[in-house]
Order: C-alpha cells, then sequence, then structure tokens
C-alpha cells in the first residue's frame, strides 16, 4: 500500500527553482525582492461546501489555486509560490494525480510554485487549504479602503455564470443541460486575474475580488472606505450564455441574482479616477480581458442599483455568508 | 444569528503591528528583514484524526500554532505571523472564543501575529489549516541534510508521554487516571521549541521536530544526510511520569514504543560537533530546557538503537505514517 510519503514523493515534488526550498524540510524557504512587502493569503475548500464529491480532480486542483491566486491578484501582488495542504478519506492514486495536474498546471502558468504542504488522512471528506505567498510593492497593494468619490467602479470579464451552474448542479433551480454546458467552466475553471491586477495596480485606487459575489465584495470596499456607490445593472457584463434566454429557461430574478449576489467569481472589482478609463481599456484590450465600467463611487452610503427604467432596485439579492443558513 | 463576519470580527480582529496588515483584505501583507528569507510551514488538523472532538478548545487553539511553530523552530527561523483556516459545523461562541484564547496565548508569546485566515462552515467536523511565517538568514536555516558522521544526536524536553496519553483517551491501552493526569498536558499543550531552535541554529548541523516520532524523524535527517545513527536506549529522557511504573502500569514495550516512536511531540533533534557540547549545555540551561545526548551519527547507514544491556534492540518500533492502515 502505498504511504504518505510515497504519495508525496510521486504528486507533489516536482523541482523548485534555487531560490526556493520545496517540500522535505521542516519548512519551505523563499527570498524576497529586497524592499517589497509579502501578500499572502489562506483559503479551506471543504467536500460538500465548496465542491461537490464527484467533481474533475483536474478542476478542483486548478480551482483550489485560482481561488487563492485571485486573492493575491486582487492586492496586486506577484505570485512567489504556495502551499497545499491536502486531506483525503483514502489513496486513490489516479485522482491524486489529476489534482496535482490541475493545480500545477496554473501554477506553472503563474510562475507560483508549490514549496510545502501537509497531507493527511481524512476521517470526513476531501479536505483543502492552499496558502499563496505574492511580493508587492509597500504602499502600493491595492487595498479595500480606498475609494474615492467619484471614482469609476469596474468589474474584469463576465459575471453570472458561476451562480446558474452551482444552482442547478445542486438542484436548486432546473437543470438545462445546454445552459450548463454552457456556464460550467465559469465554475470549475476559473481564471485568477493575476497580471490584471499587478497592471491595474498603479492605476486603480480600491479592488477586491468577487468570490462572494459583486455587491457584498463592493459592499466591503464601500464600508472600508467609508463611501457609497451606485450601479447601472444594464452595465453588467453578463455571461454571454446568459443573455437572449427565455423566462421559462431563466427566470429574471434567477439571473440578477446571479449577477448582483453570485459568489465564486474570481473576477476583480476596482475603482479609479475616471481619467484613467483610457489607460485601463488599453491595459484590458493588451491582456485580452474584458474590462467594464459598471458605476460610480459617491459620498451617500449605500449601495443603488438602477434598473433598465432608471429605478433603484428596491430589495437586492444578498451575498454569500457562510454561516448563513 | 451571528455570520462569518461577525464572528470573525469579534474573536479573531485583534489589532496587529504597524508593520503588518492583518485580516479583512484580500491578502494580508508583511513585511521582511532584508536579506532574510522566509521560512513557512502549514499543518491541516482534523477533527478525530489529530484530535479528539471533546477536547478543550483552548487547548486545540493552542495546539494548532503550536504544531506550526514548531516547524518554524527546527529550521531556526524567527515567527513574523500566521494564518488560521478554521471550518466549523455550526457557531459555538463560546467553544471559538476559547479556541482563540489559547490561540492568541501562545501567539502573543511568540510575537507571532494572526495576520488573516479563513472561516467557513464545515458539514464535517472541525477543520483547522494554520500557515507561520517567520524569517531567517540565508544559508543558516537549520536543514535535514547536514548532519555529519562523528556528529552528537541531541533531543530537547522528555519524551513519550504525550503517545501514553493519546493511546490512553483512544482506548488503546488501559487508562490510568493519575497517569493520564501527568501526561495530558504533553498532548494537548506542548511547548514549541521557538527560541531554542534559533539561538542552537548557529552551532547546530542538522534538525527536524519530532513530530511523527524519533525514530521516524532522525530517519528523515539520516536519509536526507545520507548517514546512519546509532542511540543509547538508557540515555533517552523520559517524561517523570512514565518512570519508576510497574509492568502492570506501563508495559515496557509500550515504554519504549512510545518513547521511540511516539508521536506529536514537538521537541527538537537536531546534530551538532562534539566540540558544540559546552555551549548547547549553556544554551539548554540559559532557556531552562533539557538537552540530552543520546547518540552518534556515523557513516554506516541504518539506525541502530542499543539497549540497557548493550544489546542492537531486533525490532524497533515503526514510526507514523498518516496513510498507513
Amino acid at each position: 500500500m502505498a504511504t504518505e510519503f510515497d504519495l508525496i514523493k510521486r504528486f507533489f515534488s516536482r523541482p523548485v527553482s534555487a531560490s526556493l526550498l520545496g517540500g522535505g524540510d521542516d519548512c519551505a524557504l523563499f527570498g524576497v525582492t529586497p524592499g517589497l512587502q509579502v501578500a499572502t493569503s489562506t483559503d479551506l475548500l471543504l467536500e460538500g461546501r465548496h465542491f461537490f464529491s464527484d467533481v474533475d480532480p483536474r478542476s478542483l486542483g486548478h480551482k483550489a489555486l485560482a481561488v487563492n491566486l485571485s486573492d493575491l491578484a486582487a492586492m496586486g501582488a506577484r505570485p512567489l509560490g504556495c502551499l497545499l495542504g491536502l486531506g483525503l478519506p483514502a489513496i486513490d492514486e489516479a485522482w491524486v494525480k489529476q489534482f496535482a495536474e490541475g493545480f500545477y498546471a496554473l501554477a506553472d502558468q503563474h510562475g507560483c510554485a508549490l514549496i510545502g504542504g501537509d497531507t493527511t488522512r481524512s476521517l470526513q471528506g476531501i479536505t483543502l487549504s492552499v496558502t499563496v505567498f505574492g511580493e508587492v510593492e509597500p504602499n502600493l497593494a491595492l487595498r479595500r479602503n480606498a475609494a474615492q468619490v467619484g471614482d469609476d467602479i469596474w468589474v474584469s470579464g463576465v459575471l453570472g455564470a458561476a451562480d446558474i451552474a452551482c444552482r442547478m448542479l445542486a438542484g436548486e433551480i432546473p437543470l438545462v443541460t445546454e445552459l450548463l454546458q454552457a456556464t460550467r467552466s465559469a465554475l470549475e475553471w476559473p481564471t485568477p486575474r493575476v497580471e490584471l491586477g499587478q497592471q491595474v495596480r498603479a492605476h486603480a485606487h480600491a479592488a477586491i475580488d468577487v468570490s462572494d459575489g459583486l455587491l457584498q465584495d463592493l459592499g466591503h470596499i464601500l464600508a472600508a472606505s467609508g463611501v457609497g456607490a451606485e450601479l447601472q445593472e444594464p452595465l453588467l457584463p453578463l455571461h454571454p450564455a446568459l443573455t437572449g434566454l427565455s423566462k421559462h429557461t431563466l427566470p429574471p430574478e434567477v439571473l440578477r441574482r446571479a449577477v448582483l449576489a453570485g459568489g465564486d467569481v474570481y473576477e476583480l472589482c476596482f475603482t479609479a479616477a475616471p481619467e484613467q478609463r483610457a489607460t485601463l481599456e488599453t491595459i484590458g484590450q493588451t491582456l485580452g480581458v474584458a474590462l467594464t465600467c459598471i458605476g460610480t463611487i459617491r459620498k451617500e452610503s449605500g449601495l443603488v442599483v438602477y434598473d433598465q427604467a432608471g429605478m433603484a432596485i428596491p430589495e437586492l439579492p444578498g451575498g454569500f455568508d457562510h454561516f448563513r443558513p
């Protein structure tokens, strides 16, 4: 029978660069460019809570790292490395191999070496913890508390698909095969906006990733910055699979909730002075990432969303809270 | 009902020093002394696997951090900060409060600020992940691969108690109330040897913490360094509660296994040239930590343990492997 150490050795011991000491000692070591700060984030991903038991292990490996890289992106930090904690009910070598493939493929893409971790048997479900490190110039990290009155509010990519796919898979809304096929990759293969975060850093004021849903995460920026905001619902960038559907296939209230409050979206929401528009549009075009201006930071507290008719939406859909029933 | 954010705010948002940005943004930020490397380690702790469901939450908070600080200690790194991932089946405020107290008390003691983390609801048991960061001079970190032939082998503190307490609580050996009382704190309130690791760093060659048991962890040093070792069983420092007991209370083979192979021991095992003896003894005395020379690194591969009669023990008890049945 394979042991823990065999498993680690076989699937998680790729060579790392000379500046890093990889797994196999009590700690991993890494260097930081002198004068820069370390940005770090950790996420727990639990079976049944954050992913379905039958998820493709490749996509799970990808996503476990992606959600953490997205936090680095939201600070404008450059990835340096990561740690992986892996609790498994049993050794399924094919599963671990595919998980590692998904994880490493994304890590390689961003130069984020896996330098250490912990592997253990779980008596419950699959348990993942990923910690990432990046580096960033002091005082240049994108923070939540720096939005200024009059700022444009931007969002990258498109919205809504991950929520729709998740609710179909969970049986909360009717499963429409074509719609699931078109939205599922948004849920399972999110693209962290690592390069975008670094490039907009010098031009944006505040930033966050939309992992808990646009309204809730923008709300964090507003609260931390002591400002309010208004959004224009017609400007919100919809995932193409969500446009032009009948009310029967996708009721408008389900779509609205997905776009405004759907979590698991690893796009960046950031604020910037209106003078930055041309620069930001160029950055988006260069990187091939859609950047959409969706509203404005205002002095009055609160968050108002105007619908197609120019009316404030009276009851906004709620965000995501891990402890809400 | 309390929400995730309330919970984090109430129990895990103590102020951190100005050089650190604490929880509440996408990432935590910390500075590193220019020229030093970052040492980092992460551990997963799962209910039913690494701790009993009815464990005192204060001791669990302490231990979750202690096992990670012990990894920094084994590299000789100075703690900078930590991240906590906390998956809970439900919100039990009293439990969280006590867990936080235990965690912060140890963090404060070592200047290891809690700068960020992740809180989520777990559908299974309590799930913890802790990641620590420290700093250390490049090329001065204590590694596993640096033991040299002729080195003394040292161990800090005393051995055996955590294993005995754990087996009594798990029902694997008969529960003797007095013995459990005397050994339980070794299991639940381990002392990471953080200061010791930093002080012996300049004098030791290789080091590891004994979290998986003395034989297995020393075995990692031997394998990484390409050397062998001999240990003298009579020299091994026993926890005082384990001495002078009748064979009925504690059979000799149970004691031997606890001392040689018992895991969950957060003492340091390190090797150093014999010329360092006086210096190391002074360090131990200054810190009030027992340091015991228990054997010698030798050229011949393998690990031999000599018993009281000077005979090599033919069958050594096995170490700890999380995936072994």
